[in-house]
């Protein structure tokens, strides 16, 4: 089975990028409209500033990690659920939080299976 | 600045991927080899099998993502410092958990700025 990893950059994100609410709450929005299940987050707070807010679901993971100086955030998806659109996760993370913004994605194909 | 997000494959795994333990000392031992700095961590056990292990660091995270039914590792590296070397970092655990195993690695460029 091949799944797809997607990381990707947003830049010109909202200063709201510094709460880390806003951006778990952008996590869990895009995981529900893809029917994802969220389990439980973890929010690290880096000095002088920076996040990460990890949303993890039954179907894996939403990770974000801001750069608040460069209005930055780094995006990475992995959903085992292939019948669920990762990029729609994308879309979704960019407009609440990113709406202005550009994206660059990197779909990186992931091979899940027994020793090749 | 451009850093490199390291995805990784291990193929042929040991059967201990099965204890969150065993991941989590190993994601630390990695981190510890160059010098990044623990600061959390967090774990997921899905139904029927499988983990999720993320190791938070002042660095940004390792994460790890087991289907033990594969014998089969997901590993993602991403360290906010460009001194720090993720491909030991990925090395390391490749000793720990999958040393007869197979790694296929994917480093991702990831550009650090202002919006383009």
């Amino acid at each position: 089975m091949m799944m797809t990893h997607l990381l990707a950059e947003l830049y010109g994100c909202k200063p709201s990028i510094e709460d880390e609410g806003v951006l778990a709450a952008a996590a869990r929005a895009a995981a529900e409209e893809v029917g994802a299940t969220v389990i439980g987050n973890y929010e690290v707070r880096y000095v002088p500033h920076g996040l990460t807010v990890a949303v993890f679901l039954a179907e894996s993971h939403i990770v974000l990690t801001t750069w608040p100086e460069y209005r930055l955030t780094l995006l990475d998806v992995l959903l085992c659920n292939p019948d669920m659109d990762h990029s729609r996760v994308a879309a979704r993370i960019k407009r609440e939080i990113c709406p202005d913004g550009r994206m660059v994605v990197h779909d990186v194909p992931r091979k899940i299976a027994e020793a090749p």
